[in-house]
């Protein structure tokens, strides 16, 4: 139920992936050898899972989800959020829900019986902090629309939702439904387009959306945008889509980032790190960083101040959560 | 079978606990909340890890296990290990064998079908650094002499024992097995007192094992020497026990370590640490560097040292399975 003033419950809902990552240091020759797409993200079967595993160093456990990381990050700076994601009735499922709780969230999808089990992804970072993931999706693509609190949706003020998501047909289903709910609720639908391969197969569904002004606020890093709009020149991209969203968000690595939003536009650029260690999740905690401030109606250029400053947290250290508390960071910085 | 020319196959075999670390920062005051052993090893039930991953932080899971974590220092630094240990058929006991074997450690002990689960540590890390451990043993107490490779005990120069090992009965009675195949066949015993109270509870078994004279490399810190010998003086207590023993390492923490090995006595300090982020594994990696520098029949002031190095990698990381190589670490330091 909303609160009878309106105002809602959550700052920031979402739906995702909910996944375990497996991380492990490689060298750049097991990348080569191993023939795997350096920097970006592949979907694995169980097969393509056991061999690449096998491959794989010693390796730590951190719960992962670009989704379930951008809330624990708006968590940590003080949000109030929830996640709606499917895990296994498994260890690995236990892992992820502890780990998602525990940053203060509220999860109550229902962990799902039996095969597969609770998705992972399978990370090598290479000495110059780059990631190149390998999803094995598991429980995750399972994701049913019956699974989504309703009422939960209606009571966030942004219903945030990763593309990755959209590829399998049950949580793309699930999604289109949230979207439908939220906005007859008068929410904003926050949306992270994820990876250039996401738009290659769905991008006619995004660009519909789009048309269809069913979104908000959008995420994109580079190599998206073009993918999405077209256009290889980034400011070409940034002209062609912002005008039919209210808020366009395009992030550039090192180069910093843009946001628009009609007639406003501000950048910012990277944060200076110390040295970068793994860039897992730097994308899903720019999210992060952004959202804590736009649901607090802040400038636009103190969100990506706020976003810049998250994912050079996060990329100072292994995994996607964040270590350090973030709202802290945010107020040495901003004041 | 041992090779012909009788030169052992490994450098060490272990026996030890099969456990995957579960941990987490948290502030002094939730050890305080929680009541727990600061700074020690508590055995936990079923309830009480529930009870304590509930009040636990977002964590890691990282592969560890006293003896185990010592194999894998023992690997890095270019040594051919072996490890016996129990875990169950489930994802942490996948997790436990991923990590050992691509650490390059020879492990072959059937996973456990059935309940309980593959045991965890439960470690929650103060600001200091300092590691509270809470173990749960799950499959690791049912460690069945059976399941012993006696061939690959015969072929190791030295056997390794874990103490947190002897609490639970069948592993104690595996590793009485194992101390006789290793004796006969004329290797090398050693043994990590792991805990004061592992030496409160079975301390008569520990003093008959060493009056016997089938320990020849002991392990201890400070509060176990005392605890063993009864002496709260630390030389006393190397005085009272080292005429018994080929070799006794006596580790201080940050004060450094001594090693007594007949009419020979080395010292060492700690190794200077940028900052100490979390000590789990501390012991164990100073066991790995000695025992690296003693199969190589190393001066005992080398031995130390490499031992000092380990302990100082280990610390300044979270984890209690080496980030660097370790080789290389020591060819800096002793060329």
């Amino acid at each position: 139920m909303p609160n009878s003033d309106n105002s809602p419950r959550y700052d920031v809902i979402a739906i995702g992936n909910a996944i375990v990552d497996v991380m492990a240091p490689c060298e750049d020759s097991l990348i080569e050898e191993l023939e795997l797409n350096r920097g970006g993200m592949t979907l694995i079967d169980t097969d393509g899972a056991r061999e690449l595993y096998e491959a794989m160093g010693p390796a730590r456990e951190i719960s992962g989800g670009s989704a379930a990381n951008t809330l624990a990050g708006l968590s940590s700076l003080g949000a109030q959020c929830a996640f709606i994601g499917q895990v296994a009735d498994d260890q690995l499922g236990e892992v992820f829900s502890h780990d998602i709780h525990a940053a203060g969230i509220d999860f109550d999808t229902a962990a799902r019986a039996g095969d597969p089990p609770t998705g992972r992804c399978l990370i090598f970072v290479t000495p110059d902090g780059e990631r190149t993931m390998n999803t094995f999706l598991g429980a995750s693509q399972f994701l049913p629309p019956a699974a989504l609190s309703e009422d939960a949706i209606r009571d966030a003020a942004v219903l945030y939702l990763e593309g990755y998501l959209w590829d399998p047909e049950e949580p793309r289903s699930a999604m289109r439904r949230a979207i439908e709910v939220a906005r007859s609720a008068g929410r904003k639908v926050a949306f992270t387009a994820s990876e250039s391969f996401v738009i290659d197969r769905h991008g006619d569904d995004f660009r519909a959306l789009i048309d269809e002004g069913l979104i908000d606020i959008l995420f994109v890093n580079e190599p998206e945008l073009a993918t999405l709009t077209g256009e290889s020149d980034f400011e070409a991209g940034i002209a062609k889509i912002s005008p039919k969203l209210p808020v366009l968000v395009a992030t550039r690595g090192e180069n910093g980032a843009v946001a628009v939003a009609g007639d406003q536009r501000s950048e910012v650029m990277a944060e200076p790190v110390d040295a970068v260690v793994d860039t897992t999740g730097a994308g899903d905690l720019f999210a992060a960083g952004f959202l804590s401030g736009h649901v607090k109606d802040e400038p636009l250029e103190n969100c990506l101040t706020r976003g810049a400053i998250c994912a050079a947290e996060i990329i100072s250290h292994y995994g996607a959560r964040p270590d350090a508390d973030l709202q802290k960071l945010v107020a040495e910085r901003l004041g």
